[in-house]
Protein backbone atom coordinates (compact mmCIF):
# COMPACT_ATOMS: atom_id res chain seq x y z
CA UNK A 1 0.00 0.00 0.00
CA UNK A 2 1.54 3.56 -1.09
CA UNK A 3 -1.09 6.30 0.21
CA UNK A 4 -1.58 8.04 3.16
CA UNK A 5 -4.49 10.38 2.91
CA UNK A 6 -4.28 14.10 5.02
CA UNK A 7 -6.90 14.44 6.38
CA UNK A 8 -5.98 17.73 7.30
CA UNK A 9 -8.60 20.15 5.58
CA UNK A 10 -11.62 18.08 7.03
CA UNK A 11 -14.40 18.77 9.97
CA UNK A 12 -14.07 16.40 12.54
CA UNK A 13 -16.83 14.18 11.77
CA UNK A 14 -15.99 14.18 8.16
CA UNK A 15 -12.77 13.38 8.98
CA UNK A 16 -13.67 10.17 11.33
CA UNK A 17 -16.46 8.85 8.54
CA UNK A 18 -13.67 9.26 5.55
CA UNK A 19 -11.08 7.54 7.74
CA UNK A 20 -13.51 4.42 8.35
CA UNK A 21 -14.26 4.30 4.69
CA UNK A 22 -10.58 4.44 3.73
CA UNK A 23 -8.97 2.41 6.14
CA UNK A 24 -8.94 -1.30 3.83
CA UNK A 25 -7.58 1.00 1.13
CA UNK A 26 -4.87 2.93 2.26
CA UNK A 27 -1.31 2.55 3.97
CA UNK A 28 -2.23 5.45 6.72
CA UNK A 29 -3.50 8.89 7.78
CA UNK A 30 -1.88 12.02 8.02
CA UNK A 31 -3.24 14.88 10.57
CA UNK A 32 -1.54 18.25 11.01
CA UNK A 33 -1.32 21.14 13.20
CA UNK A 34 -4.39 22.49 12.11
CA UNK A 35 -6.56 19.68 12.41
CA UNK A 36 -4.85 19.29 15.75
CA UNK A 37 -5.39 22.57 16.52
CA UNK A 38 -8.97 22.74 15.62
CA UNK A 39 -10.12 19.44 17.08
CA UNK A 40 -7.76 18.48 19.99
CA UNK A 41 -5.80 15.40 20.99
CA UNK A 42 -8.40 13.49 22.58
CA UNK A 43 -10.65 13.78 18.71
CA UNK A 44 -7.08 12.53 17.91
CA UNK A 45 -7.28 9.10 20.22
CA UNK A 46 -10.56 8.73 18.66
CA UNK A 47 -9.80 8.93 15.31
CA UNK A 48 -7.03 6.59 15.87
CA UNK A 49 -9.37 4.26 17.34
CA UNK A 50 -11.63 4.26 13.61
CA UNK A 51 -9.07 2.73 12.10
CA UNK A 52 -5.68 1.77 14.87
CA UNK A 53 -3.81 -0.93 12.31
CA UNK A 54 -3.00 1.60 9.73
CA UNK A 55 0.35 3.95 9.85
CA UNK A 56 -0.72 7.24 11.58
CA UNK A 57 1.21 9.91 11.61
CA UNK A 58 1.57 13.30 12.95
CA UNK A 59 2.80 15.72 10.71
CA UNK A 60 3.73 18.77 13.58
CA UNK A 61 6.83 19.76 11.89
CA UNK A 62 8.86 20.16 14.30
CA UNK A 63 11.36 22.30 14.83
CA UNK A 64 12.36 23.32 18.20
CA UNK A 65 14.90 22.32 20.92
CA UNK A 66 14.98 18.38 21.75
CA UNK A 67 12.93 19.56 25.42
CA UNK A 68 10.39 21.47 23.55
CA UNK A 69 9.93 18.60 20.54
CA UNK A 70 9.25 15.72 23.23
CA UNK A 71 6.91 17.74 24.89
CA UNK A 72 4.92 18.24 21.74
CA UNK A 73 5.43 14.81 20.98
CA UNK A 74 4.21 13.65 23.71
CA UNK A 75 0.97 14.96 23.63
CA UNK A 76 0.39 13.36 19.98
CA UNK A 77 2.29 9.61 21.08
CA UNK A 78 -0.33 7.41 21.91
CA UNK A 79 -2.70 7.85 18.96
CA UNK A 80 0.06 8.24 16.25
CA UNK A 81 3.24 5.74 15.29
CA UNK A 82 5.09 8.11 13.48
CA UNK A 83 5.85 12.20 14.30
CA UNK A 84 7.81 14.72 11.52
CA UNK A 85 10.33 17.01 12.39
CA UNK A 86 12.67 19.54 10.35
CA UNK A 87 15.77 17.90 9.59
CA UNK A 88 17.43 21.59 9.82
CA UNK A 89 16.87 21.53 13.58
CA UNK A 90 20.02 19.34 13.75
CA UNK A 91 20.99 16.74 15.76
CA UNK A 92 22.66 17.68 18.99
CA UNK A 93 20.15 18.85 21.63
CA UNK A 94 17.11 18.60 19.30
CA UNK A 95 16.56 15.18 16.79
CA UNK A 96 18.90 12.99 18.88
CA UNK A 97 16.71 13.64 22.05
CA UNK A 98 13.53 13.35 19.91
CA UNK A 99 14.07 10.24 17.89
CA UNK A 100 15.72 8.53 21.86
CA UNK A 101 12.05 9.55 23.07
CA UNK A 102 9.94 7.88 20.12
CA UNK A 103 12.34 5.31 20.30
CA UNK A 104 11.22 4.59 23.80
CA UNK A 105 7.84 4.68 22.89
CA UNK A 106 8.55 2.61 19.80
CA UNK A 107 7.49 5.31 17.58
CA UNK A 108 9.27 6.34 14.29
CA UNK A 109 10.89 9.57 13.46
CA UNK A 110 10.03 11.24 9.87
CA UNK A 111 12.61 14.06 8.99
CA UNK A 112 11.75 16.79 6.36
CA UNK A 113 14.35 17.07 4.15
CA UNK A 114 12.77 19.25 1.64
CA UNK A 115 9.97 21.19 0.70
CA UNK A 116 7.36 21.64 -2.30
CA UNK A 117 6.95 25.35 -2.30
CA UNK A 118 9.11 28.28 -4.32
CA UNK A 119 10.71 29.40 -1.09
CA UNK A 120 12.06 26.48 -0.44
CA UNK A 121 15.07 27.23 -2.55
CA UNK A 122 16.06 30.55 -0.89
CA UNK A 123 17.72 28.63 2.26
CA UNK A 124 16.44 24.92 2.18
CA UNK A 125 17.55 23.83 -0.74
CA UNK A 126 20.94 25.61 0.04
CA UNK A 127 21.06 23.19 2.95
CA UNK A 128 20.27 20.30 1.73
CA UNK A 129 24.12 18.58 2.17
CA UNK A 130 23.79 19.45 5.93
CA UNK A 131 20.69 18.19 5.98
CA UNK A 132 21.40 14.98 4.03
CA UNK A 133 24.46 14.71 6.90
CA UNK A 134 21.90 14.90 9.45
CA UNK A 135 19.68 12.00 8.39
CA UNK A 136 23.31 9.65 7.94
CA UNK A 137 23.83 10.28 11.72
CA UNK A 138 20.16 9.96 13.12
CA UNK A 139 18.93 7.33 10.61
CA UNK A 140 15.79 7.97 11.12
CA UNK A 141 12.73 6.13 9.80
CA UNK A 142 12.01 7.98 7.46
CA UNK A 143 12.08 11.61 5.32
CA UNK A 144 9.80 14.12 3.78
CA UNK A 145 10.60 14.97 -0.01
CA UNK A 146 8.01 16.63 -2.23
CA UNK A 147 6.52 14.77 -5.24
CA UNK A 148 6.76 18.45 -6.61
CA UNK A 149 10.36 17.30 -6.94
CA UNK A 150 11.71 14.09 -8.13
CA UNK A 151 14.78 14.65 -9.00
CA UNK A 152 15.68 15.30 -4.79
CA UNK A 153 13.71 12.28 -4.53
CA UNK A 154 16.02 10.15 -6.52
CA UNK A 155 19.04 12.12 -4.94
CA UNK A 156 17.34 10.86 -1.69
CA UNK A 157 17.24 7.37 -2.40
CA UNK A 158 20.60 7.26 -4.10
CA UNK A 159 21.69 8.50 -0.65
CA UNK A 160 19.90 6.28 1.86
CA UNK A 161 19.26 3.35 -0.24
CA UNK A 162 16.73 1.31 1.41
CA UNK A 163 17.48 2.26 4.88
CA UNK A 164 14.93 4.98 4.96
CA UNK A 165 11.46 5.32 3.88
CA UNK A 166 10.16 8.42 1.68
CA UNK A 167 7.37 9.88 2.06
CA UNK A 168 6.37 12.53 -0.55
CA UNK A 169 3.67 15.26 -0.02
CA UNK A 170 2.56 17.50 -2.70
CA UNK A 171 -0.01 15.52 -5.20
CA UNK A 172 -3.15 17.03 -6.35
CA UNK A 173 -3.42 20.52 -5.04
CA UNK A 174 0.24 21.59 -5.61
CA UNK A 175 0.67 19.75 -8.75
CA UNK A 176 2.52 16.74 -8.90
CA UNK A 177 0.11 13.36 -10.52
CA UNK A 178 -0.66 10.69 -8.75
CA UNK A 179 2.09 7.63 -9.13
CA UNK A 180 4.99 10.32 -10.07
CA UNK A 181 6.33 11.02 -6.67
CA UNK A 182 6.52 6.49 -6.63
CA UNK A 183 8.22 6.27 -9.99
CA UNK A 184 11.33 8.61 -8.89
CA UNK A 185 11.89 6.30 -5.70
CA UNK A 186 9.06 7.23 -3.03
CA UNK A 187 7.59 4.43 -0.86
CA UNK A 188 4.49 6.58 -0.16
CA UNK A 189 2.40 9.10 -1.55
CA UNK A 190 0.75 11.39 0.97
CA UNK A 191 -2.47 13.12 -0.51
CA UNK A 192 -4.83 15.81 0.64
CA UNK A 193 -7.22 17.70 -0.57
CA UNK A 194 -7.42 15.69 -3.81
CA UNK A 195 -9.37 13.19 -1.73
CA UNK A 196 -10.52 15.03 1.03
CA UNK A 197 -12.53 17.77 -1.14
CA UNK A 198 -13.59 15.43 -3.76
CA UNK A 199 -17.41 15.11 -4.19
CA UNK A 200 -16.87 11.51 -3.67
CA UNK A 201 -13.71 11.11 -1.54
CA UNK A 202 -13.74 7.59 -1.65
CA UNK A 203 -13.81 6.97 -5.59
CA UNK A 204 -11.35 9.96 -5.38
CA UNK A 205 -9.15 7.85 -3.23
CA UNK A 206 -9.58 4.70 -5.15
CA UNK A 207 -8.91 7.15 -8.56
CA UNK A 208 -5.44 7.83 -6.93
CA UNK A 209 -4.68 4.28 -6.69
CA UNK A 210 -5.47 3.00 -9.83
CA UNK A 211 -3.60 6.50 -11.32
CA UNK A 212 -0.47 4.70 -8.81
CA UNK A 213 -0.58 1.59 -10.16
CA UNK A 214 -0.81 2.84 -13.70
CA UNK A 215 1.86 5.24 -13.23
CA UNK A 216 4.32 2.29 -12.05
CA UNK A 217 3.40 -0.31 -14.80
CA UNK A 218 4.81 2.89 -16.95
CA UNK A 219 7.43 3.72 -15.61
CA UNK A 220 8.87 0.55 -13.24
CA UNK A 221 6.89 -2.59 -15.76
CA UNK A 222 4.11 -4.19 -13.64
CA UNK A 223 4.81 -5.32 -10.37
CA UNK B 1 9.87 46.65 29.81
CA UNK B 2 12.25 44.23 28.60
CA UNK B 3 10.98 40.69 29.94
CA UNK B 4 9.04 38.22 28.18
CA UNK B 5 7.87 35.10 30.27
CA UNK B 6 7.37 31.88 28.64
CA UNK B 7 4.73 29.93 30.25
CA UNK B 8 5.24 27.09 28.72
CA UNK B 9 6.21 24.63 31.80
CA UNK B 10 2.72 25.66 33.92
CA UNK B 11 -0.24 23.85 34.28
CA UNK B 12 -3.35 25.67 33.05
CA UNK B 13 -4.77 27.10 36.47
CA UNK B 14 -0.95 28.45 37.57
CA UNK B 15 -0.46 30.18 34.18
CA UNK B 16 -3.56 31.93 34.55
CA UNK B 17 -2.22 33.09 38.43
CA UNK B 18 1.09 33.88 37.10
CA UNK B 19 0.08 35.97 34.23
CA UNK B 20 -2.24 37.96 36.88
CA UNK B 21 0.43 38.37 38.90
CA UNK B 22 2.89 39.85 36.49
CA UNK B 23 0.72 41.66 34.20
CA UNK B 24 1.93 44.77 35.81
CA UNK B 25 5.91 44.22 35.54
CA UNK B 26 6.60 42.71 32.29
CA UNK B 27 6.43 43.08 28.33
CA UNK B 28 4.41 40.23 27.48
CA UNK B 29 3.51 36.91 27.51
CA UNK B 30 4.94 33.91 25.51
CA UNK B 31 3.20 30.25 25.01
CA UNK B 32 4.07 27.76 23.24
CA UNK B 33 2.90 24.82 21.36
CA UNK B 34 3.05 21.98 23.76
CA UNK B 35 0.83 24.63 26.37
CA UNK B 36 -1.48 24.88 23.37
CA UNK B 37 -1.51 21.18 22.54
CA UNK B 38 -2.41 20.34 26.62
CA UNK B 39 -4.80 23.79 27.31
CA UNK B 40 -6.10 23.99 23.88
CA UNK B 41 -6.63 26.97 21.93
CA UNK B 42 -9.67 28.29 23.79
CA UNK B 43 -7.62 28.53 27.06
CA UNK B 44 -5.73 30.95 25.88
CA UNK B 45 -8.39 33.23 24.89
CA UNK B 46 -9.40 32.84 28.55
CA UNK B 47 -5.86 33.07 30.02
CA UNK B 48 -5.35 35.79 27.28
CA UNK B 49 -7.90 38.07 28.93
CA UNK B 50 -6.11 37.98 32.07
CA UNK B 51 -3.99 40.64 30.88
CA UNK B 52 -4.68 41.74 27.28
CA UNK B 53 -3.05 45.25 27.37
CA UNK B 54 0.68 43.09 26.78
CA UNK B 55 2.65 41.69 24.41
CA UNK B 56 1.04 38.13 23.80
CA UNK B 57 3.58 35.79 21.35
CA UNK B 58 2.05 32.47 20.11
CA UNK B 59 5.77 30.41 20.21
CA UNK B 60 4.83 28.10 17.23
CA UNK B 61 8.08 27.72 15.74
CA UNK B 62 6.17 27.49 12.17
CA UNK B 63 7.96 26.11 9.54
CA UNK B 64 5.15 24.71 6.48
CA UNK B 65 3.89 26.56 3.35
CA UNK B 66 2.00 29.45 3.83
CA UNK B 67 -1.54 27.90 3.70
CA UNK B 68 -0.90 25.57 6.26
CA UNK B 69 1.04 28.20 8.05
CA UNK B 70 -2.03 30.71 8.03
CA UNK B 71 -4.19 27.83 9.47
CA UNK B 72 -2.40 27.65 12.13
CA UNK B 73 -2.28 31.44 12.82
CA UNK B 74 -6.00 31.61 12.47
CA UNK B 75 -6.47 29.63 15.08
CA UNK B 76 -4.83 31.65 17.40
CA UNK B 77 -4.60 35.02 16.14
CA UNK B 78 -7.43 36.19 18.00
CA UNK B 79 -5.47 35.78 21.40
CA UNK B 80 -1.84 36.94 20.44
CA UNK B 81 -0.19 40.41 19.53
CA UNK B 82 2.56 38.03 17.35
CA UNK B 83 3.03 34.55 15.88
CA UNK B 84 6.79 33.20 15.71
CA UNK B 85 7.74 31.05 12.40
CA UNK B 86 11.15 30.21 11.32
CA UNK B 87 12.76 32.18 8.32
CA UNK B 88 14.49 28.50 7.36
CA UNK B 89 11.25 27.97 5.24
CA UNK B 90 11.35 31.06 2.87
CA UNK B 91 9.56 33.88 1.97
CA UNK B 92 7.87 33.09 -1.45
CA UNK B 93 4.46 30.49 -0.90
CA UNK B 94 5.68 30.50 3.11
CA UNK B 95 6.65 33.62 5.09
CA UNK B 96 5.22 36.13 2.55
CA UNK B 97 1.70 34.70 2.82
CA UNK B 98 1.48 34.41 6.47
CA UNK B 99 3.08 38.18 6.92
CA UNK B 100 0.60 39.51 4.61
CA UNK B 101 -2.21 37.23 6.36
CA UNK B 102 -0.97 38.75 9.67
CA UNK B 103 -0.88 41.92 8.38
CA UNK B 104 -4.62 41.76 7.33
CA UNK B 105 -5.29 40.95 10.98
CA UNK B 106 -2.82 43.94 12.47
CA UNK B 107 -1.17 40.80 14.08
CA UNK B 108 3.09 40.72 13.74
CA UNK B 109 5.39 38.14 12.68
CA UNK B 110 8.80 37.00 14.33
CA UNK B 111 11.21 35.02 12.12
CA UNK B 112 13.71 32.94 14.16
CA UNK B 113 17.19 33.15 12.72
CA UNK B 114 18.76 31.35 14.97
CA UNK B 115 18.49 28.86 17.66
CA UNK B 116 20.32 27.97 20.78
CA UNK B 117 20.73 24.33 21.10
CA UNK B 118 24.51 22.82 20.11
CA UNK B 119 22.53 20.95 16.57
CA UNK B 120 22.09 25.00 15.36
CA UNK B 121 25.55 24.34 14.50
CA UNK B 122 25.16 21.56 12.23
CA UNK B 123 22.20 23.14 9.50
CA UNK B 124 20.94 26.49 10.89
CA UNK B 125 24.19 28.29 11.85
CA UNK B 126 25.50 27.89 7.87
CA UNK B 127 22.21 29.28 6.47
CA UNK B 128 22.61 32.22 8.58
CA UNK B 129 23.16 34.67 5.41
CA UNK B 130 20.35 33.12 3.31
CA UNK B 131 18.26 33.42 6.34
CA UNK B 132 19.31 37.13 6.77
CA UNK B 133 18.16 37.91 3.32
CA UNK B 134 14.89 36.43 4.25
CA UNK B 135 14.93 39.21 6.60
CA UNK B 136 16.05 41.50 4.55
CA UNK B 137 12.88 41.11 1.58
CA UNK B 138 10.41 40.32 4.49
CA UNK B 139 10.82 43.01 7.08
CA UNK B 140 9.14 41.13 10.07
CA UNK B 141 8.44 43.25 13.14
CA UNK B 142 10.95 40.83 15.38
CA UNK B 143 13.50 38.58 14.97
CA UNK B 144 14.50 35.36 17.38
CA UNK B 145 18.06 34.96 18.25
CA UNK B 146 19.39 33.16 21.69
CA UNK B 147 20.83 34.75 24.42
CA UNK B 148 23.30 31.89 24.49
CA UNK B 149 24.98 33.35 21.74
CA UNK B 150 25.35 37.37 21.90
CA UNK B 151 27.61 37.93 18.61
CA UNK B 152 24.59 36.73 16.31
CA UNK B 153 22.03 39.00 18.50
CA UNK B 154 25.21 42.14 17.88
CA UNK B 155 25.34 40.15 14.09
CA UNK B 156 21.96 40.71 13.46
CA UNK B 157 21.40 44.57 15.04
CA UNK B 158 24.36 45.60 13.27
CA UNK B 159 22.20 44.27 9.89
CA UNK B 160 19.43 45.19 10.39
CA UNK B 161 19.81 48.52 12.89
CA UNK B 162 16.55 49.94 14.91
CA UNK B 163 13.96 48.38 12.24
CA UNK B 164 13.31 45.43 13.75
CA UNK B 165 12.43 44.19 17.44
CA UNK B 166 14.98 41.42 18.50
CA UNK B 167 13.85 38.71 20.95
CA UNK B 168 16.32 36.49 22.65
CA UNK B 169 15.23 33.18 24.86
CA UNK B 170 17.95 30.74 26.62
CA UNK B 171 18.34 32.89 30.27
CA UNK B 172 18.42 30.63 32.91
CA UNK B 173 18.03 26.87 32.21
CA UNK B 174 20.00 27.18 28.86
CA UNK B 175 22.69 29.17 29.99
CA UNK B 176 22.82 33.09 29.88
CA UNK B 177 22.17 35.47 32.47
CA UNK B 178 19.64 38.08 32.90
CA UNK B 179 20.41 41.43 30.88
CA UNK B 180 22.94 39.50 28.56
CA UNK B 181 21.15 39.38 25.27
CA UNK B 182 19.90 42.95 26.10
CA UNK B 183 23.55 44.39 26.89
CA UNK B 184 24.19 42.73 23.09
CA UNK B 185 21.53 44.45 21.28
CA UNK B 186 18.38 42.76 21.91
CA UNK B 187 15.29 44.41 22.79
CA UNK B 188 13.48 41.76 25.06
CA UNK B 189 14.72 38.84 27.38
CA UNK B 190 12.38 35.74 27.35
CA UNK B 191 12.80 33.88 30.09
CA UNK B 192 10.46 30.79 31.20
CA UNK B 193 11.89 27.96 33.86
CA UNK B 194 13.64 30.36 35.70
CA UNK B 195 10.29 31.86 36.81
CA UNK B 196 7.43 29.68 36.30
CA UNK B 197 9.65 26.91 38.21
CA UNK B 198 10.57 29.23 40.80
CA UNK B 199 9.46 28.70 44.59
CA UNK B 200 8.03 31.89 44.08
CA UNK B 201 7.76 33.09 40.61
CA UNK B 202 6.81 37.23 41.04
CA UNK B 203 9.89 37.31 43.31
CA UNK B 204 12.04 35.44 41.05
CA UNK B 205 10.47 38.21 38.01
CA UNK B 206 11.35 40.82 40.15
CA UNK B 207 15.31 39.91 40.62
CA UNK B 208 15.58 39.05 36.64
CA UNK B 209 14.18 42.50 36.51
CA UNK B 210 16.79 43.58 38.96
CA UNK B 211 19.27 41.74 37.19
CA UNK B 212 18.83 42.87 33.83
CA UNK B 213 19.07 46.66 35.31
CA UNK B 214 22.42 45.73 37.07
CA UNK B 215 23.68 44.13 33.63
CA UNK B 216 22.47 46.83 31.57
CA UNK B 217 24.15 49.33 34.21
CA UNK B 218 27.60 47.61 33.72
CA UNK B 219 27.29 47.46 30.04
CA UNK B 220 25.61 50.65 29.11
CA UNK B 221 25.75 52.93 31.43
CA UNK B 222 22.05 54.22 33.55
CA UNK B 223 19.43 54.29 31.41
Amino acid sequence: LTLIVAIDSLGAEEAKGLTRSLCTRVAGFKVGLPFLLANGVQFLKELHGACPEKLWVADLKLADIGHVMKLVASSVASSVDAVIAHGFVGVRGALDELKEYLNSLDKKLIVVVSMSHPGAEEVYDKALPNIFDVVVKLKPWGVVAPATRPAIIQETRRSFGQDVKILSPGIGAQGARPGEALCAGADYEIVGRLITRAENPVASAEEVLREQREMLRRCKGWR
